[in-house]
């Protein structure tokens, strides 16, 4: 359990980093499968006459793993949670295979206060989702509301 | 079964929309355990304290389902698959709650043949994601490299 954060904690230019998660192919296919059946993300050997040549995961399933982790390090600490209010930029820049382990790194790009709720603050987050050897397989802009302290 | 789809065949100003999906509580709650596991999207309760006072979907969960339901309606006909090359921008509009049933709304705003690859073409698409009230629950434009028909 760590402790609550919020919109005063958080300093323009602080960098958070995620723990590591591997990308297993069972939840590839699994996701893929719900959400995203193209013959890419749903076995290799119809990946194989696809654009990628290999089975990768959807680029929402780095999404949606990148939001679980960036939750843990930063979002999920704030006290009844987080208005994600709005995604600037979403791009994947690599594939993602079974087997890597991608971490979150989250910085505070910008922060001023709501100028229609009081209790609240905007908060411009740049998270870039990086594989086991660094390199960048997503990045992301995006502006939250966080909670502000008590008076 | 439905035909394939070339860059060649979406025009300007073309509108596809796909069918209905339901969001049921327990692929709400399941998404949410699994990737964005705040209280306002784990179960009624530890809802009611949350900043949407209510048991909604994760925003993740429904762009998920939306590019499902935009991967039948367009996408998932190109030969090959498509490549999502970016999302320009992604906003949740309204919650979506249980039982609530989405429609993804496809415009074709732009397109253009790739520069570097006379075998792909871009279109630049804006999703908007509607609810059974026909209200605006998401939007989202983003830029994808579809396949161009053979010569």
């Amino acid at each position: 359990m760590m402790d609550a954060l919020y919109w005063e904690d958080m300093e323009v230019g602080q960098i958070v980093t995620s723990r590591p998660q591997v990308m297993t192919r069972e939840r590839i296919v699994a996701f893929a499968a719900e959400f995203d059946p193209q013959p890419q993300h749903l076995d290799e050997e119809a990946a194989r006459g696809s654009v990628f040549g290999e089975l990768v995961a959807s680029g929402w399933h780095t999404a949606s793993v990148t939001m679980r982790l960036q939750l843990e390090s930063t979002m999920g600490r704030f006290p009844g949670g987080s208005l994600g209010a709005q995604v600037d930029t979403l791009a994947w820049r690599r594939p993602v295979r079974p087997g890597d382990e991608l971490r979150a790194r989250v910085e505070v790009l910008a922060k001023r206060p709501s100028a229609s709720r009081p209790d609240r603050g905007l908060l411009t987050l740049k998270t870039t989702t990086l594989n086991q050897r660094d390199e960048t397989v997503q990045e992301m802009t995006a502006s939250i509301l966080a909670p502000r302290r008590p008076a």
